[in-house]
Parts: C-alpha cells; sequence; structure tokens
C-alpha cells in the first residue's frame, strides 16, 4: 500500500509507458509558474479509457496520488505532484473523436489543444472559440473552467462543455450530459467535473459546443484619455447590447511594452482592443456605434477593420502580452495575477491595483478581459533577486483582497491550483465545507491531485 | 423523532405561519400535474433566510421531510409531499433584494415571480430573459433548472443564476458563486443547487444575470409545406450564426387549435414562430435572412413586424398553447411532455412521435423550442376516462424511450421530480450513482424531497 507498490503494477501494466526518465518527471513537475519543483515519481501515458480506470484501480488500490496532465500550461502549480505519485498525462490520448455539424459539437479526447481543435475544425465552418491565450489542452481548460478574450460573447468552458466522460477515483467511469442542448435531468455533474481541477476525476472525453465562423469579423483597437473613460466605455457598451466578441484593455505600461516588442507606435495611455463577430453589416454597425460611445468617453477615433491580417496583427500582439511585458526587463519572469470582479468595482480595483504597484519596488503592466471584470498584472521578477517575488506574491496577496473586498474572486479564469488555496475559505466560507464533503464522498482516500482546491482530510 | 413532534416545535416557532388547513395542504398537494395528491403535514410560511434555517434545524431532529413550493407551477410531481412532513411556502419571501444596473444583475428572494420581477425591472432599462410560459417563482425555476421560448439566445437558468443562497439539510446557511460575471474558484455549486430540485438544499436568495431590453424587437410567424423543411430552416438559420431570440415549432394540429382558441387564420401546415432582439438595422437585417432561409425550405413569405401590439398577440398565443389545445375537447386536462434530442435528430424525433400518436386514442399537438431540440406533446386526457391517461403515459413513456435512443434527455427543462424518476438510470447509468452519493453526503436522513431525482437509502 505505498507509491512504490503502485509503481510497480503499473510498470507492468503500462510497459514503456510509465516513464520515470529525469527528464519526464521534471518536465511534469515544473510548471509555467513561479511554485517550487514537485515532480511525480512517474508518469503514465494511457491511449484509452480503459488504461486510465486501470491506473485508476491500481493507484487507489495502493494509496498512489494521481494528478492529471495536459499541456502543462497552468499558472498556479495545478501539476505539482506535492505527495509524489503518478502523473497521468494526455498527450497520448488527442483525437477529434466526432464532429456533428448538425448539432454543432464535436467530441475529443482531452489530450487535444485548442488550437489542434481549430484546426481539425477549419474546413466545417465551426470553431471552439474559448481561447485563454496558451495552447492548453481541453482537458486542463476544462479541469480548470478556463476562459480568455471570447468569454465576453461565448462563455468560459463551463458554458462550451456539453457533456464529459471522466474517471472516479476508484475506477469507475462515468458519462455527465450528452449531446442535447439542454437538459433538466438531475444534478449538473458536467458542471461539478469542470472547475473541479483533476481532484474529483480524470476527464478522458468531452463533448464541446461549436459556433459557426461568423461572415465578418471587425477589430480595432482605441486609445483613451482616461482609464476610467475606457471602463465606462465598456459598461455602456455592454448595457447598451452590442454583441462584442472580445474586448480586452491594455493598460499605458502594457502599451509601451508593446510597442517596445513589436515596434508599434501605439500612443502611452490605456487602450481598449475590440473585436465583433456578424454580418458584414452587424459588424459595420456595431464598430461604428462602438466608437461612438469611446469618443464621448475620452477616446481617440476608433479605427477598425475587417481585414484579415490586420485582425491577425492586432490578436497576436494580445496574445504576446505577457512575452512583450517580461521582455521589458532582461532576465525577468512574470508571476500573472488574475482577478475578476463586478464590473461596477472594476475601475477602482484597476486603478487601486496599479496604484499599489506603482508604489512598489517592481513593475507590473496591466490587461485585462474587461468585459468580464477580469484583470491580469504580470509582475516582473528577477529570478536572482529573491525580494522581487516576495513583492509580487505580497501584491498579488493584496489584489485578491481587493476582489473580496469588492464581491469578485480570488481566481476568474486561472483556477484554484496551491496558489488560491488560501483564499477559499474567505471566498465561500461555509460552501468552501461543502467542496471538501462532496471531494471525500468521492474520492474518500484523497488520492486525486492532493493538495488542490480543497483541504486534504 | 417523527413529524408529529416536529410539528409541535414548528408550530411554536413560527405561531400562525405554520398552516394545517385544510385548503393549505390540499393546495400544496396538488399539482399541475396528473400525480395524485400528496398534501404535507403543515405548510410554513417563513419570512426570513433564520428562519428557513431553523425550520431546517427543527426538521432534521425530528427526521422531517422538507419539501420546497413556489408558485406551484410543477409539471413532475416535485412539490408531492410522498412521505408527509413540512411545505416550505416561499411566498412571503418574494422580495427584490438589490438591483445592480452597472453589472447587469439582481439579487432577489426566491419566491418572486418572473413576470412580477420584471414588473420591478422596467424602469432599469433591464429584463430577465428566461421564460418558462408559466409564471413561475425564481426559486422554483432554479430548483428545478428551467427554461423556455428564449433559450435558444439567452440560456437556461444554468446560464443566468451568478450565485445563491441556500440551506442545507443541517440548517447550515451557504452562499455559492457571486457578483462576478466569472469564476475559476473551486467546485460550481451554484451550478449544482440549480436543478437539485429542494433535494440538496432550499434556495433563500439568488443572484441573477440581467439583459439589457434590446433597443428593437421583431417577430413573425412562418408556414412551411412540410415539417422537415421548418426544421432544415432551424437549423441552416442556427449555422448561419443569426442570432434568433426565439424560435418556436407549432405542429399542423397545434396550428388548429391556435386557430379555433383564438380565431385566427393560420394555414393548417406546420410553422415556425420566430424573434429577433438587436438594433432596428439588425433585427431587420436578420428577418430578412431568415425569410430567404424559409423561403428556400418551403416556407411561406415571412412578415415580421416590430410593432409591440402585434408581437404582444403573438406570444400570447403561444404562451396560451396549453389551453388552446385543451379546449379541443371540452372537460379534457393536457399531459404534458417534454424530451430534448440532438438537433440532428430533432426531424425524426418530432415525426415518430407525431406518427405515434396518431395511431393511438387521443390527440396531442406539438409544440417547442426547436432552437434547442426540445418539444412538448399537449396529450389530451379526460379525466372520467382512465384509458386516457393510460395512453398518454404510454405515449409519453415512449417519447423518452425515442429521445434516449437518439442521444438525448429524459427533460429538457421539466426536470425530474418523480415523473423522470424511472429514467435517470438508464440515462445517466453510473452518474445517477455519483448523485447518490452527493445526495447523501449533503443530506444523509433524505429528509429533503424524498422520492425525487434520486432514490432514497
Amino acid at each position: 500500500m505505498t507509491i512504490v507498490t503502485a509503481l510497480d503494477a503499473l510498470s507492468l501494466f503500462l510497459g514503456q509507458r510509465l516513464s520515470r526518465s529525469k527528464h519526464d518527471l521534471e518536465q511534469h513537475g515544473n510548471s509555467e509558474a513561479h511554485y517550487r519543483a514537485a515532480p511525480p515519481d512517474a508518469v503514465a501515458y494511457p491511449t484509452s479509457t480503459e488504461e486510465v480506470a486501470h491506473i485508476m484501480r491500481i493507484c487507489t488500490e495502493h494509496g498512489c496520488p494521481v494528478i492529471g496532465f495536459g499541456a502543462g500550461t497552468s499558472l498556479e502549480g495545478h501539476t505539482a505532484a506535492v505527495r509524489g505519485g503518478v502523473a497521468v498525462d494526455f498527450s497520448h490520448m488527442n483525437q477529434v473523436l466526432e464532429v456533428r455539424p448538425e448539432d454543432m459539437t464535436v467530441t475529443v479526447q482531452p489530450g487535444i489543444t485548442r488550437i489542434a481543435l481549430n484546426e481539425e475544425l477549419r474546413a466545417t465552418g465551426l470553431f471552439f472559440p474559448v481561447d485563454p491565450g496558451a495552447d492548453a489542452s481541453l482537458g486542463g481548460m476544462a479541469a480548470t473552467r478556463a476562459s480568455g478574450t471570447t468569454t465576453v460573447r461565448y462563455g468560459t468552458m463551463r458554458d462550451n462543455v456539453l457533456g464529459l466522460e471522466a474517471v472516479l477515483a476508484d475506477g469507475r467511469v462515468i458519462r455527465t450530459g450528452g449531446q442535447a442542448r439542454k437538459t433538466s435531468a438531475g444534478y449538473d455533474l458536467t458542471g461539478l467535473m469542470v472547475g473541479s481541477e483533476g481532484t474529483l476525476g480524470l476527464i478522458t472525453e468531452l463533448t464541446l459546443r461549436l459556433h459557426g465562423q461568423p461572415e465578418a469579423v471587425s477589430s480595432g483597437v482605441c486609445a483613451f484619455d482616461s482609464f476610467e473613460g475606457a471602463v465606462q466605455a465598456v459598461i455602456e457598451t455592454i448595457q447598451s447590447g452590442i454583441p462584442m466578441a472580445r474586448i480586452e484593455f491594455v493598460g499605458a505600461d502594457a502599451a509601451a511594452a508593446f510597442n517596445a516588442y513589436a515596434k508599434m507606435d501605439l500612443p502611452e495611455a490605456p487602450h481598449l482592443m475590440i473585436e465583433f463577430h456578424g454580418s458584414d453589416a452587424a459588424v459595420a454597425e456595431q464598430s461604428e456605434r462602438f466608437g461612438e460611445i469611446a469618443q464621448a468617453n475620452g477616446g481617440q477615433e476608433f479605427r477598425w477593420s475587417t481585414k484579415e491580417e490586420e485582425r491577425r496583427a492586432l490578436w497576436a500582439l494580445r496574445h504576446n502580452a505577457y512575452y512583450a511585458i517580461i521582455a521589458l526587463e532582461k532576465g525577468a519572469r512574470g508571476l500573472v495575477t488574475d482577478i475578476c470582479v463586478p464590473i461596477s468595482r472594476l475601475a477602482e480595483a484597476v486603478e487601486e491595483t496599479r496604484a499599489d504597484i506603482a508604489a512598489s519596488r517592481i513593475q507590473g503592466p496591466i490587461v485585462g478581459h474587461v468585459g468580464d471584470g477580469n484583470f491580469h498584472a504580470v509582475l516582473l521578477v528577477h529570478p536572482d533577486r529573491p525580494e522581487d517575488l516576495e513583492e509580487a506574491k505580497r501584491l498579488s496577496h493584496r489584489m485578491v483582497e481587493r476582489s473580496l473586498r469588492f464581491g469578485g474572486t480570488c481566481t476568474g479564469e486561472h483556477g484554484v491550483g496551491m496558489g488560491k488555496l488560501d483564499y477559499m475559505a474567505a471566498e465561500h466560507q461555509g460552501g468552501w465545507d461543502v467542496m471538501s464533503e462532496i471531494k471525500r464522498s468521492l474520492d474518500p482516500q484523497g488520492i486525486l491531485n492532493p493538495g488542490k482546491v480543497v483541504r486534504q482530510n
């Protein structure tokens, strides 16, 4: 009943597909974030649901921790094997299983990444909209309830996973949801698994909602005299019912970083980057109306375009924000914060955060999905200066406190992992106990991704 | 430790607000459906969350069943007190607590009905879109994961409840979700409570997502040569990305019922009733494009209007479908079925259902929210002919079997209650066991709405 005996059994079962190579363990124990490496004892590469179920039965029998692993793009230490155990890497389970164009759904294995999925969908006229920036796996995106730039229009993973297959701690395989676009048939187990970060089960299949590629897309960027004006423009645009597909805030210092990184000449002022999806006539009308709202709130002229190359350049800029920002200081890494507040408190939350960072010893340009009230500061940290990391953690802590004070959440889209565990009690109070009770009922031994989301027994 | 001792304690606590009048018990034991009356032993009328929590603690102590009660519009026997106990009637908890226009949210008590809520919101320019037809309470709508005619655009209750307060079986009060538009902070307890039909807790407060009243609304009705043409028009409209706010199917016999009931002169053919929300230009464009798609699929000319009185008349017709249909036979009642299938199987599912009803001894016109794949047959049953009810149950059973065979669900929007309990194992297989495990972990005594959604211990 130890990890060692579990590994023996797993090795017998998986052969070469159980790796204990130093390289593999290191790769699965590190993440893109600042957490201390916590490598697993082995990495399993299953090729089917049946194999995942068998792995789980072995691990349950031996009390061995099991950590799901997608593309490794987590920012909150989700995949750290803090109690050792086996990382279950889904990279061999990365197929599109079925596209149903009339139903506008696709069924995939969890290891496929969002870019690969959209490549496969291209010919169908359909696309999967959730876009967290990184080329994450769909299983990982579901597990962390990921979202991103298009959420204001298309929703988060919660809204776009119609059903799934999961392997529970005891090796049972369940299917939740289905092909119908809605159902009232009992507890929403799909919604329970989405965002559970591998602590209730491993997702082995997903049925996703697709959307029609819009006939036309218009996008553009608009500088504002003041941050408050930009936020007010967002609020008025939402309230007027103009269906934005993306609306991103870029702070003045982030704009400066974009200029340096991509040789742009944006004014060093707060910006909004906007996109509309619809018919030719609709996106033109929406762009014009947004331009009017922007100008009424201190925005400069809103130049928009439906040309694909211009749009691609615009969103490449946004997607490279992290790299543009860390390029401000040679050798720096970024600690990416993530809070989401009610829209009515967004201006205050960003302004307090900006002032707090300005008064600190480090830089931290701000970007955000402001249509959702979600924003990130990318706090610059030099690996050889531990005091930078301390300062960044202090600023991040204060951002979360601010978010909770404003009625927001400690994480808008990155998930809890280890990074936000200390805030769960404050955010959910008695609700966190209920999460623990559900966890215990489905994983009494606590073998599934221990140390994440809930406190262990 | 009996219901009798619980009632003594409740009576002491609530005084006049614990009713045991024959009228009250009868009213809370009957429903709009065909289930045998199962009255509670008493009806409690709490005025606050604290009172609900105290009621729950008393009932837990004495092992007394607790059944939440909203507006009594359930169609699946949700409020039947099959093991006796106390109905907790939320009609005294029906206030709007806070409207936040910038956040586009409202916090309400569970007893408010959707029409009353929208009356209160009128001056804000915002509205709550979920529209199940009946003037249900918001608490009941959340508990059954209700939806309706506008779901194709605005989603179900799952999509429109941002957070809630609930009293658990042991009297604990928890808050889930919050004011932020999205969060990745742990298990989605909001989503777990929505659709749990009072079996995991009683909802005592809801924070709802609001939407801006559209600048313009256009709507119209269109007759089709064939049912298949109508469905194909729906599929093409969805795929082309035209954002319908409502798209309802009305079968030829339902159209005949409308004609008789409301002195209309619709052709006795399959119809679609459609609505678009947006700017003046957008709804005009969308209406025109829908008209083209309709004509290409055997639709007659699509006449649409943005005049409010014409729209009101159109949707009053749809909302009165039940009454129009039961008026076809003097003295008849309707057994309303409810399945939801993948859109790709919708034509087959409706056609098989139509043929099955045509071959039976009773009438059953079909209407449906076809943009979601959800449809209802209103099966006409004479109370004095038990063989009618047997036939209706047989037809309903076959509809559910058909839905499951086509990858659909046994209930699109009415919920499980008692009526769909027998199908839960077939639809969810091992997932139903997981629902039971969650139920046991949160309500080990099984006092919350026993006999619904899951099997009791």
